[in-house]
């Protein structure tokens, strides 16, 4: 909102969906624990929401001037499946060079939170479908090592690209947060879009 | 058949789908004339059913100690995604190696046929599409060229790996080509199978 008021021109989007095809796999991940999606079949549903997206959303967008604003992109398929499945860096960067060209955005911003916040958000996930079980404590502790590999693998990313990604705190107030992202915005895109105008 | 009356431990299955998430990205595949999915998202799509498969299927029957049929791998990835749409066999081997450890079969039986029998099919296939729009022509001349850009994919995975991959005719009755696959398969297994005895 604030860069619309700016008047950019901007596409805000959101992975995996942005697409038909997208939203159909996004559908099919949401039931992936019933099925029991292994983690490479989750990574290639990944990128096959991330190919589409690409093509037939981003780069468009991008020749016609456009600021696109999306809401998570191969970074978080490295946290997630690299990190919290295991399944390394390497292989998530190699399907990111032979679909997405190693496409990257000019700026990424890493909301970073305490693992507290994380592990709450799991335990109340999962509260209906262990009660009783005894299995609450598995779930937990399986949740906290899976959020802390999570959290490790982004950051360890913006460590190894810090001219790309910036850690924004995000432990403050919602309001607090939103005037860092929008400090971080206007230092680091000012040396390539105007602050008024039409791009 | 033929392999179960010699009390051969077999497992048939095929690709796309031999699970329910591989059969769930086969219904989002035949959609993909209308949604529109690109070329790379389908190349993806295919990996990550080829990737559940395997673990799914394929990898414990192996571990079962059984003989697995399988009707399409990575070859037809290839020879339709690399060759067909032209994205390279680079490409889709990049992907085979990340998401299925390059794991191959130790024999691949390419059926092979000539043009004019696979352009048939497609214009059945197309005729309702085309019907009197005038694109009939349109649409012979690309899948002609199409299905050339396929069996030349085909038949160069051939020559470079003649000693996993045997090309049968299939262009005489189902009878003979019937017999040249058993053939094949005698010739080519026997010395890893005995002809009879639990495996």
């Amino acid at each position: 909102m604030a860069l619309r008021a700016e008047k950019l021109p901007v596409l805000v989007t959101r992975e995996p969906g942005g697409t038909r095809t997208g939203e159909q796999i996004r559908r099919l991940l949401l039931d992936s624990a019933a099925t029991g999606v292994v983690p490479m079949a989750e990574l290639a549903l990944m990128f096959a929401s991330r190919a589409q997206h690409l093509s037939e959303v981003i780069q468009p967008a991008l020749l016609q001037g456009k600021l696109v604003l999306c809401d998570r992109f191969t970074d978080s398929s490295e946290a997630y499946q690299g990190g919290g499945r295991e399944l390394g860096s390497e292989a998530v960067l190699g399907l990111h060079g032979i679909l997405c060209k190693n496409l990257q955005p000019d700026l990424t911003i890493l909301l970073d939170s305490d693992m507290e916040r994380s592990v709450d958000r799991a335990r109340r996930r999962n509260r209906s479908r262990t009660m009783g079980t005894g299995d609450e404590n598995r779930f937990e502790q399986e949740s906290r090592a899976f959020f802390e590999r999570v959290r490790n693998a982004y950051l360890a990313i913006a460590r190894r690209e810090p001219r790309r990604v910036a850690i924004v705190d995000a432990r403050g107030s919602p309001d607090e947060t939103h005037h860092q992202i929008l400090q971080v915005v206007r230092q680091r895109l000012k040396l390539k879009i105007p602050t008024s105008g039409s791009l």
